[in-house]
C-alpha cells in the first residue's frame, strides 16, 4: 500500500513527447518525477483529463494528498474540489502563478500552496519583450503580408515604429516586471515607469539607471508612478506583470483603457482575466489600441469564439500578437520547474517542510506572499 | 528652365499615404522634399515605375543629374543604366546600404554615391532582436497554432527556448551589429561573438562587458573570432550585419551552414543575397536549422516562388520569421532618412559638397568607406 497519492495534471505531449525528450512538462514525460515519487512510497497518477464532473481530476482529487498542476493547462482547483479533497495537504504549481487555485478556500482548509518561484520569469520577460517588439514594429501585419508574397511596403510600414524614444510602463515590478525593465534599457526608451504597491529597492532602481547612463547617457530613466490611470496615460506601451487576484481581475476594462494614449500597445503575459476580453477586442477594432499581445487567456483553452482570436484594426490589418500560454514553458523553463517541483516534494516527503520561503503562496491558513494583493498581514 | 532633374524612386503609398501622413517614404509623400528641390531650381520626377526597358526610370535616368532610391523598393542602378545616364552626378540612397547600385561602374564614371548613414540602424537592430526572439521562442509556430484556436501546448513548446544561456554571434559589428550586441547583453546570453575584419574599438568592447558585469556579473561576455567557420560553429544564433559586396554575396551557402550547430537559428536583416536562398530553405526543411528570419530578399520583390515564402520544418510547423524589407522604414526611420536626404541634397545644391564623411560610399572614383570589403586604399 502506498503512503499516499500524488495527482499530476499536465498537457498532452503526443508525438512531440516522443520526438522531443526535453519536453518534460507533458503528461507522458511527467516532469521526470515518477521514479522519485515512487521511491518515496507514494503513488503517482498523471492525467490530462481535468475538466467537468466526469473527469479523472474530479475523481482522483477525493483521495489525493498532493496535487501538482500548471498554469499552462490549468486544472482549476475550485472551492468545491478543495472541499471534497479529504486527504489534500499540498498543492504545487509547476511554474509561477497559482490563481487557478481558490486560495481563500485553500486557506480555510489550511492547505499549503507552493509554486516554483522564479523558474520561468526570464522566459516570460523574454516573451514580453518579443511581444512588445512585435507590436511596436508591426510584425503581425508585416509577416502576414510578406508570406502572401505581396510587396506592399506601405501597408506594413504605415503602423511600424521603433521602441527607441517610446515610453514603456509595467503594472507590477516583481521578478518578471523588473526583468522586462532591465531588458528594455538598451533600447533607449524615452522613459520607463512602474506601478506597484511594493516599491522597488533603491539598488534595483540604481542598477537600471546605471545601465541607462552607460547605454543612453541618461541616469534617471526609471520612475515610479503612484496612480495607475496616471501611468497608463503617459505610456506608448503598457506591459502587465502582476498576479491575478481580487484587485486585478478585469482591471484593464473600457474605463482604464480610455486613459491610455490613442494608438498605444498593450501586452499581457501575466493572466488573461486581468483584462476584459471584450473591451480589449473593441479597443483594437476601433483603433484606440494599435495592438494587443501576450500568451494568457481566460479561460484556457479559450474555445473557438474568444474575442482575442481576431484582433483586426480598422484598416483591416492584424494587431494580434497572441500565442497560447507558452511563455513560461520553454524547454529551458520546463527543466527548471521540473527540478523545482521535485525539490518541493522532497521537503514534503522528508517531513522537513523546509520550503524555500519565496515558493510559498499560502500556508497555515494565511497568505505567505505580498504579491497577491495588499492585505493586513497577521 | 530647370537647372537639372532629380529622379526619386519610392514605394507606392496608395490609401496608406492618405491615412498616415507620417509615411514620408512613399511616392505620394516624396520624403517631404518637393518644395525644397523646386526652390533650388531643380525639377523633381517621382515614380514607382522602376523595372524593365519601358519603365520610367529607364527613360528618366538618361537626363537625371541626381537619382534618389531606397533599398526597400530598389531601383537597380545597373552598369547599363549608369552608362546611359549622361548627366548623372549623384546617387543618394534614402536609407542605408547601396548595393543596388553598381558601385564599380559608379567609380568608373566618378559618380558620388551617398547614403544616410545611421538613419535606420536602431530600427534594424530592433528588428533583428525581434527576429531572434521570435525564432528562439518559436513564435512563428506558436502564433499560428494559437490563432487556429487550438490548445496544443506541446506543439509550440517542443521547439521553444530562451535566449538566456545561448551563444549569439554577429557577422559584421558595425553600426547595426554593435547595436544588436548592446541590446542582447541584458538577456544574459552565455557568450557574444563577432566576426569582422575591422576590430571594435576597445571602448566599445568595454561598454558591452561593463553592462554585462552590471546585469549578469560577467565581465568577458564579448569576444572577437578570427574565422567565420569557427564563429558559426560556436553559435546558437547567428545574425548577419555586413553589407552586400563581392565577398559576402552567397556567403551563407550549404557549406558555411554545414558548420553551424544543428538546430541553430539564422537571422538576416542585412541583404537577401548574402544567403543562398535555396540552401537556407533546404537547411530549415531538413531540420539543420530550426528557423530563419529577417526582412531582406533577393530580388525585391521576391516573386511568387521564392524559397523563403515557405520555410517549414520536418515536423510540419513553421520556422519562418520573415517580413518584407521594412525594418529600416519604420515611421521613426522614414523621418530620419528624409531629413538626411535633404541634407545631402543641400550640400550638393549649394555646391559646398560638405557631405558628412560617413555618408559617402564612393566618390572621385574610389570607395570612401571601409565597409564594402577589404581593399587597398589609395
Ligand atoms: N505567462 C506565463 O507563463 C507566466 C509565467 C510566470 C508568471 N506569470 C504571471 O506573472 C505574475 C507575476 O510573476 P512574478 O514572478 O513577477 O511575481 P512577483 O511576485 O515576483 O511579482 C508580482 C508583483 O506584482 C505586484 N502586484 C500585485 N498586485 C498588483 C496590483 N494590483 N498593481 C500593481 N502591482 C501589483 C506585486 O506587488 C509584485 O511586486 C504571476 O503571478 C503569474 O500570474 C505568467
Ligand atoms: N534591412 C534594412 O532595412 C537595412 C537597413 C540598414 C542597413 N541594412 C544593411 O546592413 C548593412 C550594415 O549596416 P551598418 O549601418 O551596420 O553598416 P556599417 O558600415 O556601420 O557596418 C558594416 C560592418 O560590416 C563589416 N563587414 C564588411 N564585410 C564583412 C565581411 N565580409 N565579414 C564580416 N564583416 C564585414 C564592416 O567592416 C563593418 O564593420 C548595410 O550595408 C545594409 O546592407 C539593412
Amino acid at each position: 500500500m502506498s503512503k499516499g497519492k500524488v495527482l499530476l495534471v499536465l498537457f498532452k505531449g503526443g508525438q512531440h513527447a516522443i520526438e522531443q525528450k526535453k519536453l518534460l512538462g507533458c503528461a507522458e514525460n511527467e516532469l521526470g518525477i515518477r521514479k522519485f515519487v515512487e521511491e518515496n512510497g507514494y503513488e503517482l497518477v498523471t492525467t490530462t483529463d481535468k475538466d467537468g464532473p466526469d473527469s479523472l481530476v474530479e475523481k482522483e482529487i477525493e483521495e489525493a494528498e498532493i496535487v501538482i498542476t500548471t498554469p499552462f493547462f490549468p486544472a482549476y482547483i475550485t472551492r468545491e474540489r478543495i472541499e471534497k479533497a479529504k486527504n489534500l495537504k499540498l498543492c504545487i504549481t509547476a511554474g509561477v502563478g497559482s490563481d487557478h487555485i481558490d486560495l481563500n478556500a485553500a486557506n480555510e482548509k489550511k492547505l499549503t500552496v507552493a509554486e516554483v518561484t522564479g523558474s520561468n520569469v526570464v522566459s516570460v520577460a523574454e516573451h514580453a519583450l518579443m511581444t512588445i517588439l512585435n507590436l511596436v514594429r508591426n510584425y503581425p501585419s508585416a509577416h502576414e503580408i510578406a508570406l502572401k508574397g505581396e510587396w506592399d511596403i506601405a501597408a506594413a510600414a504605415r503602423d511600424e515604429y521603433d521602441i527607441e524614444g517610446k515610453v514603456v510602463g509595467t503594472v507590477g515590478a516583481g521578478r518578471i516586471g523588473y526583468r522586462i525593465l532591465e531588458r528594455l534599457v538598451a533600447f533607449n526608451p524615452k522613459k520607463l515607469y512602474y506601478f506597484d504597491y511594493q516599491e522597488l529597492p533603491q539598488s534595483a532602481v540604481d542598477k537600471i539607471n546605471q545601465a541607462s547612463k552607460l547605454f543612453n547617457g541618461v541616469d534617471n530613466l526609471l520612475e515610479r508612478v503612484e496612480s495607475l490611470e496616471d501611468m497608463v496615460s503617459k505610456c506608448d506601451v503598457v506591459t502587465i506583470n502582476c498576479p491575478l487576484h481580487e484587485k486585478t481581475k478585469g482591471l484593464f476594462d473600457k474605463k482604464l483603457i480610455s486613459h491610455m494614449k490613442d494608438g498605444a500597445w498593450l501586452v499581457n503575459t501575466a493572466r488573461g482575466a486581468i483584462c476584459n476580453a471584450e473591451d480589449v477586442n473593441e479597443a483594437v477594432k476601433s483603433g484606440k489600441l494599435l495592438g494587443y499581445g501576450g500568451d494568457v487567456w481566460y479561460p484556457q483553452p479559450p474555445g473557438p469564439n474568444h474575442p482575442w482570436l481576431d484582433l483586426t484594426r480598422p484598416n483591416g490589418f492584424s494587431g494580434n500578437a497572441m500565442t497560447q500560454h507558452i511563455s513560461g514553458c520553454s524547454l529551458d523553463s520546463e527543466l527548471r520547474y521540473s527540478l523545482g517541483t521535485k525539490s518541493i516534494l522532497e521537503s514534503y516527503f522528508t517531513k522537513k517542510f523546509d520550503y524555500r520561503p519565496q515558493d510559498l503562496i499560502v500556508i497555515d491558513g494565511d497568505y505567505a506572499t505580498k504579491a497577491y494583493g495588499e492585505r493586513n498581514k497577521k
